[in-house]
């Protein structure tokens, strides 16, 4: 494994995929290695498959563990077809989304419990963490007022239909993660300006980076 | 939780899925309770979905623990909407096939680890194991001997393109889960006659039901 694996996290609406282009845009011309970004689905039949269960409004009756198994199972093998291979080939892999978009959705937003929701993905994961992960961090009121402001009202899915004490727990749960791994989780203030956040994303990740001369 | 939870264990070719038939005419008579004879995925629309995404002979490309995941998720989902309401309502539930077909196909047959798989499914499970897990036991030139003899060739699936190393596998992991937990999972030699394979699982099942005056 000789490339670099990390995750971008944090709540819908606080600006993750914006600023991943950027980040993109300005990092590809100074890096020699290749860079892929992904996100879970991925674009595998496979975990597509499982993401369209997951997304279906049918399925009402889905149990809170049958949801961040499923999760779990899209990511193993997003991992699998995916990630796995571009870090064997010495890329540099931004992810939208990893393990700890599940302990905070699952297990703190679901309440199925965040040891056990970590503990089950160890499994879907085989252990594998980003060495970097960026938490975008803003309060629960500022994300869910950006996506109505930008989301067409015909895409809203199950998950949207939360309220705001769920997006609570989900912050708290990212905030306990942010301060149990330090090193490995960074917090970006994500009410910023976007061009400040792209900046300290930017800073995060080359100092990461091997150093070239 | 007032019901009782059996499973049926073993390879396929067991004998397994008649056997529970012949029980069910016997033992249904005898009893007060109500009876639910099911086995995964269990007719839910979830599972069933979840299921199809296995066994799509497409998916060559389905990592294991993927597979093990979705077996999981599938499990769950049977057991929120079948197991559990059975057992709240006080009826005897016997299962075809359990968490330890996990442990046993996923954890040794696909060679993924038994403790893994087991601690993986703890989750899926929230910890709930039958009362009594009867095992049919046979070696496994016996039982895939027999699913040749009966099976109409074109309903192989992709799970049938294994190989008997692999089950060889899959019985000393079931020899094994016996070994470890010999109060919930009793032997049964199922190279005997169907009549007596059906006479020892009634005594066992018998064994464990409350007294009736």
């Amino acid at each position: 494994m000789s490339g670099t694996f990390i995750s971008f996290e944090g709540p819908d609406g606080a600006g993750k995929t914006s600023a991943m282009k950027a980040i993109v845009a300005k990092l590809q011309p100074t890096i020699g290695q290749k860079l892929t970004v992904t996100r879970e689905p991925g674009g595998n039949p496979i975990s597509e498959s499982i993401r369209s269960i997951i997304l279906d409004r049918k399925n009402t009756a889905m149990d809170y563990r049958t949801e961040a198994l499923l999760y779990a199972a899209a990511r193993r093998q997003h991992l699998a077809e995916t990630i796995l291979p571009a870090l064997a080939n010495n890329q540099i892999v931004l992810c939208d989304r990893y393990v700890d978009s599940s302990v905070a959705y699952q297990g703190a937003g679901r309440e199925i419990g965040e040891a056990a929701v970590a503990e089950m993905n160890q499994f879907a994961t085989d252990g594998l963490l980003p060495a970097l992960t960026i938490y975008f961090d803003v309060p629960a009121t500022v994300g869910l007022k950006r996506i109505k402001a930008h989301r067409n009202p015909a895409k809203v899915d199950r998950l949207d239909v939360e309220q705001t004490a769920f997006h609570d727990r989900v912050r708290a749960a990212y905030l306990r993660l942010q301060t149990a791994e330090p090193d490995r989780i960074k917090l970006i203030d994500a009410t910023q300006s976007p061009d400040q956040v792209i900046k300290e994303a930017l800073a995060l990740i080359q100092s990461i980076l091997p150093k070239t001369i």
